[in-house]
């Protein structure tokens, strides 16, 4: 199973985007979580209909935040895609086989379960790749 | 009702960038067509679960394409979000009202119901608004 989770967007101000959001006619956006290992802060707008697709919506937490030179080099903007996966060790494995460069390796990401308030046990896992035309890839494997 | 319909990739090469997605298991990706308005060509891999989800990988035609400056610019990369409306003039003086720019009002895209086999006899109808954060925005009103 792969499917496309969520839309990363990079902002200096999450309540900004979030507004453009609502304006548009989606309300459903979550408050601001922090996920400190990788130095920001998150908001989701649920912008699927029969599924949960959302954008997050990201505000760097810090000056050397792995979003940081992305926001003042390009202003911000869409940033990364998330495909869900069902086993995040085996799939990373194989895009790196493939020649994707891993750039973090999978890691706990209790942030996303917080603030989705996911009712699971396990802590969700976020890896993120590059691949062709720089694009920025995360895989996540939800908590259960 | 207003939901992600795709979201805007814009290469040199649909093919390089559609060997990603293939190489992450996503095989639901239709030939390349033409949008002569647009002066863009475009594949779309479906990245949903339960409902259809597009990437969009663009690439220009021509140099004066309104994706050419993007591509020479950046380098290509994530471009646009689209939203699929009921009504896409309605929407879009809503959004004209709320401080969205237009950029393209409301026109026909053959392309889209040519590409993805579309069987209905109306024509999809797109258009394009810049929101804050130079946040690229397109509705898509699909024919019936």
């Amino acid at each position: 199973m792969i499917r496309l989770d969520h839309i990363g967007f990079v902002t200096k101000d999450i309540e900004s985007l979030a507004g453009v959001f609502k304006a548009l006619g989606i309300s459903d956006i979550t408050e601001p979580i922090e996920n400190p290992s990788q130095k920001v802060a998150a908001s989701f707008a649920n912008v699927g209909d029969k599924e949960d697709v959302y954008v997050e919506i990201l505000e760097p937490t810090r000056d050397d935040s792995p979003i940081s030179k992305f926001l003042e080099k390009q202003g911000g903007g869409l940033h990364h895609l998330c495909f869900e996966v069902d086993n995040i060790e085996k799939t990373s494995e194989d895009l790196v086989a493939k020649g994707f460069k891993m750039i973090v390796p999978p890691e706990d990401c209790g942030a996303y379960d917080k603030n989705l308030k996911r009712d699971c046990s396990g802590i969700t896992k976020i890896a993120f790749f590059i691949a062709a035309d720089r694009f920025l890839v995360e895989l996540i494997e939800k908590g259960r």
